[in-house]
């Protein structure tokens, strides 16, 4: 990524500067929110997407829920408890954006600590100190997707062919990615990639987000329809899939954008090793399997009315619109993180992960 | 279907009436075809579409080809000469409209077989067999989708969920379909059927043709994206696949619009049952397995600009959109045509079956 895709702008009286992804890639636009609700209608609305940036999102949406705490006339004591009673609020609010990506808890969570932590400081301190952690997760995250795209890159043989769905890229990030890190850091490293992009529908991420992301890294990048996949690596064009994931579960089970469990299937089918890039902040150890996952379901009109177009009987029709789905750890080859490759995961390959560490 | 999808209007001087596939579901309106280029070019841009459906177009194609072949003052023989040398333009002109479908070759070769079964009679007599042939075509077809529906409608349960790719529909026939034909006579038959339709990237035929040809039957309609197949599998929605097929090679390996093929894999994963649903016109014994079938590719547009609305960046990006895919044999439970059903078909199984009859 040429840019990065969500910052803060200024000091703690400051904005977040992000790129409205849904006009992505007919208009390269940045938005500013600078209030609670702007900030959350973009994360629901997918303006900024993606589960590490939707954790950077959420940090940054609790500097400007609480920025604006009055402390003006109280006594300390007051001023605290009504800052930890706003932030309640705040947090709360923002859990209510997305349900599936656990990277949003995960960065609620932190600031959550962090201003515990600093409980018995004055306010103004704890906000200062809120800003400094929301920047920071912004700018680990850009760390992490490096470290991700080198330990992945390393799976991956030259001259390659890898299929991805949606949009695990920079723009689902900070910068870099963490799917398209792979593919990135496979480049740098003077290897050969040729990039199967699912269009991902019915938000269409993989056409709009992956495919311009690629593009515009000169790697070499064939579009298709969901429905193609199998027929691609039938085909033989496809090595190895790699793609993001929005939580995985204590088993491994992972989380990711519609379409990804039946990329597995396929890919497990046609002997191709399926890979899940993704920083540790999206296991979540707490739930020990995918089925205790939440999908979030949305609204039908992103299946019958893409673009404003009706493609569809507008009356007597169901329409069925789960934005995720979860692919069981026994499809998955590798899980890739920061910190090492998980192969073959399960549910002692994890725990033993995670204690190491 | 409450219409016919296909019809010859008038005498040997009338016209191919026929709905505009392309318009549904937001127009329903027919277009007529009087001259050659204006129905090749109508099978082109899938104006009508659907293998028995291409079938029978190039079937009243041909009519309209020869009908205009002067024999003013000619003698019969060199009239004859003429005619005959005008019908191998013509069907060689239709030949080249769609290559996958086989119905469209194996209705001109029907044809073909006529003239030269009639080729000692005057030219208007070998015009008018032609033109009754071309209905016959037409009218077999209505008969051959109900017994096609008749038999595989025992295969289905009552209670029953059933997911179907494309449109196979009373629009891709003379009327009531085939892998449609199944799910309406279980329906005549009393059964409740909750049916899955996959909306089919990249034209939609499931969105578009199906939905619309199942909400009007008030039939129980789910749409999904064609990525959301394997999670209704999973969640337990589906009791089994029907879909149709453009060309069976003589071992059962069927092609069908693009996504079959992985929707097949998934209904294997899961112990789906998956029923091809097809014409014997469909079978094409010349050659021996699917390999050999020639997969139509088509315009890239179809996939970044559906609706005229760019959805992916415009330069330096390959598209690959084949229209069709190859079930292996494999992975199909069952073929059901209209003399009977072929069980876990092989070649031996086609064999003996068309033997038998």
């Amino acid at each position: 990524m040429p840019v990065d895709t969500i910052m803060w702008e200024g000091d703690i009286n400051g904005r977040i500067k992000l790129i409205d992804q849904t006009l992505l890639p007919r208009e390269f636009k940045f938005i500013y929110c600078e209030d609670l609700p702007t900030i959350c209608a973009a994360i629901k609305e997918l303006k900024v997407r993606g589960a590490p940036a939707i954790g950077i999102a959420a940090a940054m949406a609790v500097v400007i829920g609480i920025r604006n705490v009055n402390t003006g006339v109280e006594t300390q004591d007051f001023a605290s408890l009504r800052f930890f009673d706003r932030l309640k609020e705040v947090t709360s609010y923002i859990r209510t954006s997305r349900p599936t990506a656990v990277n949003l808890f995960w960065a609620l969570e932190r600031m959550e600590r962090v201003a515990e932590e600093n409980r018995g400081k004055e306010v103004s301190e704890i906000k200062e100190r809120l800003l400094r952690e929301a920047i920071a997760i912004c700018e680990e995250d850009k760390d992490i997707c490096r470290r991700i795209g080198k330990n992945g890159a390393a799976l991956l043989k030259d001259d390659c062919g890898v299929l991805t769905h949606c949009n695990a890229g920079g723009l689902a990030t900070a910068d870099y990615g963490t799917a398209l890190g792979v593919i990135f850091a496979a480049k740098e490293q003077g290897k050969k990639i040729s990039v199967y992009v699912d269009e991902t529908r019915p938000l269409l991420q993989g056409a709009r987000l992956t495919a311009w992301e690629l593009v515009q890294a000169g790697i070499e990048t064939t579009l298709i329809c969901d429905n193609m996949a199998a027929t691609v690596m039938k085909e033989g064009k496809v090595d190895c899939v790699v793609v993001g994931a929005d939580r995985i579960a204590a088993n491994g089970d992972a989380a990711n954008k519609i379409g990804t469990y039946g990329v597995s299937i396929l890919a497990k089918e046609h002997g191709i090793p399926f890979y899940v890039a993704a920083p540790i902040s999206t296991f979540d150890l707490k739930i020990p399997s995918g089925s205790e996952i939440p999908i979030e379901q949305r609204n039908a009109k992103e299946v019958t009315e893409p673009f404003g177009c009706r493609i569809a009987p507008e009356n007597g029709l169901n329409v069925y619109n789960p934005a995720f789905d979860v692919t069981p750890a026994k499809y998955i080859e590798a899980i890739i993180t920061e910190k090492g490759v998980i192969k073959r995961p399960d549910k002692e390959k994890i725990c033993a992960f995670f204690e190491k560490r």
